[in-house]
């Protein structure tokens, strides 16, 4: 009974980090769309987001069967609740990767972004994956120090989304209502993306202290 | 014992209504401060946003509690599971509640939104506040027909964010890019703050019902 429990809480775990996994190749995927305008990869990144949806849904019925059945407590009953929490962060992640892969398929075959602000873009999208390969990372190790990490990469997605608004805002700007609407709302989606995947290194954090500790984590 | 479980459960429902009140009064008080650039009204949504976010946090770690030591099964664990996952749709509403007051904040003495948009946006913002109200008699009430309403709402503001993004593509438009990507993200944030009404009208079907049926809630 106490090992078939144990299974079914590590099992709980192993899709969260499966979840994880499919959030990063969507982020990887959605990104390379966007970056290329290619119209199929993109619809590929719209259509897998299901997958993900189901898969969210069917953790957390896991989840809630457990607490039901085995009335977990302490660290089991922390682990639980967190994962509820966390998938449905991981789920975020994956409608953000899907909205910029719509963006990409809305403006095909032009490019979303304009020239002046593609390098922009392209630190997003390389934050935006390195912040997604280590949420798996941390689901699989529960190590802090990458919890830190993912931390310190969201401030420079905080920077960059700050440096759009300055772009667009600039006598310079010369692109028109759409592009300057599209960009903001690409620029929105990258951030928020970013700020859900801190949002899991709290809760790993939380699991791994019991308690969130934003100075432990959060740094200078 | 088991009155005293009871009480529990009583107390996490009412500290959601509690909380949805104080959703209902801050979209109520950021679309005013939004239609009227009353910066002063901003500052009070973006101030008394905290006061959601600590109840949201006490409410969880009371439904955590409760899982820990009363190991509740069928209808209430599912109530408390449905708490911890509308508390976070709550909150969440809260945050897009003090976005608004922010883009206030940002542009004032200036108007966010330009004259040609004023009307959709008050539009937005009664939508909004009924949602936001009706969130609140559906959690004190859980009447289905009133999730129902939520689902309807939600389609109308839908449909406005669909004409931001038409009137703002148009070639009439002569808003600048910065009153250009205000307007964008006004209307992703009431767009977005709808959404998570009717994600609470979900859950709290999921209550009612023991499943989320869609077709029963949605509607044509």
């Amino acid at each position: 009974m106490r090992k078939a429990f144990q299974d079914e809480l590590a099992q709980v775990g192993d899709e969260l980090v499966e979840i994880s996994k499919l959030v990063a190749t969507a982020i990887q995927n959605a990104t390379q769309a966007f970056e290329t305008a290619d119209v199929d990869l993109a619809q590929d990144v719209i259509a897998a987001d299901a997958r993900i949806d189901f898969l969210q849904n069917a953790l957390d019925e896991k989840a809630i069967d457990i607490l039901a059945l085995q009335g977990p407590v302490a660290s089991d009953l922390r682990m639980i609740v967190s994962s509820l929490r966390m998938s449905a962060s991981l789920e975020r992640m994956g409608d953000l990767a899907r909205h910029i892969a719509q963006l990409t398929r809305l403006r095909y075959p032009a490019q979303v972004i304009p020239a002046s602000l593609q390098d922009t873009f392209r630190s997003f999208a390389e934050l935006d994956i390195q912040i997604a390969n280590k949420v798996a990372e941390l689901l699989e190790t529960h190590d802090l120090n990458v919890a830190r990490q993912i931390v310190r990469l969201n401030l420079e997605v905080d920077e960059l989304h700050a440096g759009v608004f300055k772009a667009v805002a600039a006598d310079d700007w010369s692109g028109n209502a759409s592009t300057s609407v599209d960009v903001a709302l690409a620029s929105r989606y990258f951030e928020r993306f970013a700020d859900h995947g801190v949002s899991v290194a709290r809760k790993v954090s939380y699991l791994v202290n019991g308690e969130w500790q934003p100075e432990e984590i959060g740094g200078a």
